[in-house]
């Protein structure tokens, strides 16, 4: 194998890839990035077993072949090198990748690439198109309530569906749950629905970060795949049921709070100091127009704040975990967040004013 | 005591002096800050019973009195409060202490302030006065070859003493050694030769940060006193002896190796990428202009890179730790870099094109 092509185009590639690999492994080659060098084209292969990264750019190639590298030392060779360098790929007469870029040279140790493992593509039964904007909206607006216990492995992802003509993502860790909706795209209507891992959204999310590309995702009963540009993304589903989660969002709430989301999130940021770090129990009094935010806590003190509210219904007392109030005011676009509240121990429906495709319930902590 | 003051007055006192106090204290007192309201100003108060750091600011204050509180929670709730806000501090009828501010309502609890450990200012037998631009830069040049050694207690700190007639500060952790010195303020001649603490050092930088007010220091032979505007900085010195550093300084070296500072730091940082995370050995190979910087690992793989530099004498290797080299030129100003060297097992001394008042020493590796 022997190519060249530019610092900026192999930068790119490497560091979509490399994130994906783990810092330690105990099977060396998946510490490594697969190589292949064909027809004016590098591409550049990473794994953890669960998640496969690939991408390809325009490299000059001077004798195709493949090879695996270490991923984490290649990156950051690569990073360091100057801008506008032009880089020489070689399998050396050693069968080691010499690394060339004006005065500085490379020697890395290789493996080879029939070791590397390739995650099968399985027959993909749906296929369908978004913009990146728009599946980073079902990401953000879901992903903080992602469960991060292990035992219910089911609840540690997104569950991606369609649902009464709509693509919904919903995430829980029973105590909350948030979900986000749009206009189902062509070719996702009757797709399984997929429980996509954590560890899966945060690199897409890296990936998507920013581009308003489009991406394609295609969808099995165990794996999915997302490509955007030269970038393809394909993952292991959590293979579980996720929950029926209609159950639990709180439908028939009667008793509407309406409250500006920024001072509500900068009160609930200011009592939430004296919380317990444990509990971070925060209690909601409300009465005629009014909401008290307070907390009391017997080692660090009092904590006291009155907000000027839409409400008008019977007074009612409802704690909440503050951590849980901020994550979710910190994804209502609107001026108002709609509280809708039933009793003291009845989960809360949370809605934005600005956009009704996304809804958040809170569980209510005793106070 | 009660009193009303500008919230950002108040943050700016409690951003000053909490950051001395430790996250865990098994004395609870030393996790509150002493407050004391008098005569139109708050003094605030802080200590680790190593470092004293207080604070003065204007204030209105309706009754005088002294109290203690949780230096941490009450700086959180003061950061959190809206811009522009009046903040009244109370004591209330429980001895506890009232935060009100528009509508927010905080109480805290207190601790008396006749338990707060007072450091006692002794005799100081030298003052003197430079600005803090000056204090910062004989801090910066030096402050990362202090000693994490615990056992060589003298070595973690910065040696601050009067020496031919200039104000000199070094520090070293037996591997490198930075020295800094500038003209000796009036009134520090024959002041004692003192080692301030590495927490000292980094509380003051913090302190002194973008400001180029003047500073006062007072000194005797077992305190140093910082005060700048209305923040004063009391703390414990060092007990030990600082070695006679002066014998470790190649002077007479005769080999001279001038280098891009830059360009050389680059390379370093690049090489480095293949070093053991343990030694982080670079070997420098000179012969006539060249100058080759290369890394050879057993486990990672090899890399070289070649520098045009100014360098007639006799070819020599020689090693080094890459992030002690990295160190050093991260505080060359100039362009250019002059290193003085002997042989590959003897301190290579290091010059600023633009400072003659700062070098640095660097013990070889063996390679």
């Amino acid at each position: 194998m022997k190519l060249t092509l530019e610092r900026s185009a192999l930068l790119t590639g490497l560091s979509h890839v490399q994130s994906v690999v783990e810092r330690r492994n105990t099977i060396p080659i998946l510490s490594n990035v697969l190589m292949g060098a064909d027809g004016g084209r590098l591409t550049l292969v990473a794994t953890d077993l669960d998640i496969e990264v690939s991408e390809s750019v325009d490299a000059s190639v001077d004798a195709p072949g493949q090879v695996t590298a270490p991923a984490h030392t290649l990156y950051d060779i690569v990073r360091k090198l100057p801008d506008g360098a032009q880089v020489q790929l070689t399998i050396n007469d050693d069968d080691r990748l010499d690394i060339d870029a004006g005065p500085a040279h490379f020697t890395l140790p290789l493996l080879p690439s029939g070791d590397f493992p390739k995650m099968t593509a399985d027959g993909f039964t749906h296929d369908f198109t978004l913009p990146a904007s728009e599946l980073s909206r079902l990401i953000d607006k879901t992903r903080f309530a992602i469960s991060t216990e292990e035992t219910r492995y089911y609840l540690n992802g997104i569950y991606l569906h369609s649902k009464d003509g709509l693509l919904r993502a919903v995430a829980t860790d029973g105590h909350r749950l948030a979900l986000a909706e749009q206009t189902l795209p062509a070719g996702s209507d009757g797709m399984p629905g997929v429980i996509i891992p954590r560890k899966t959204i945060a690199e897409l999310r890296k990936l998507i970060d920013g581009t308003n590309a489009d991406v394609s995702v295609a969808v099995s009963e165990s794996k999915i795949r997302f490509t955007t540009g030269t970038v393809v993304l394909t993952s292991k589903l959590i293979d579980g049921t996720f929950p029926d989660y209609e159950r639990v969002i709180p439908r028939t709430n009667t008793k509407e709070l309406v409250l500006d989301n920024k001072v509500f999130a900068s009160a609930v940021d200011r009592v939430q100091t004296i919380s317990a770090e444990k509990s971070r129990s925060v209690k909601l009094s409300l009465t005629d127009s009014n909401l008290a935010l307070s907390v009391n806590n017997p080692e660090s003190g009092q904590a006291r704040e009155d907000l000027p509210v839409n409400y008008d219904d019977e007074a009612l007392e409802i704690g909440f975990n503050a951590k849980y109030l901020l994550d979710v005011a910190g994804q209502i676009e609107g001026q108002d967040a709609t509280f809708m509240l039933e009793s003291a121990s009845s989960p809360a429906l949370v809605t934005d004013s600005d956009d009704d495709q996304a809804l958040f319930v809170l569980m209510p902590l005793r106070v």
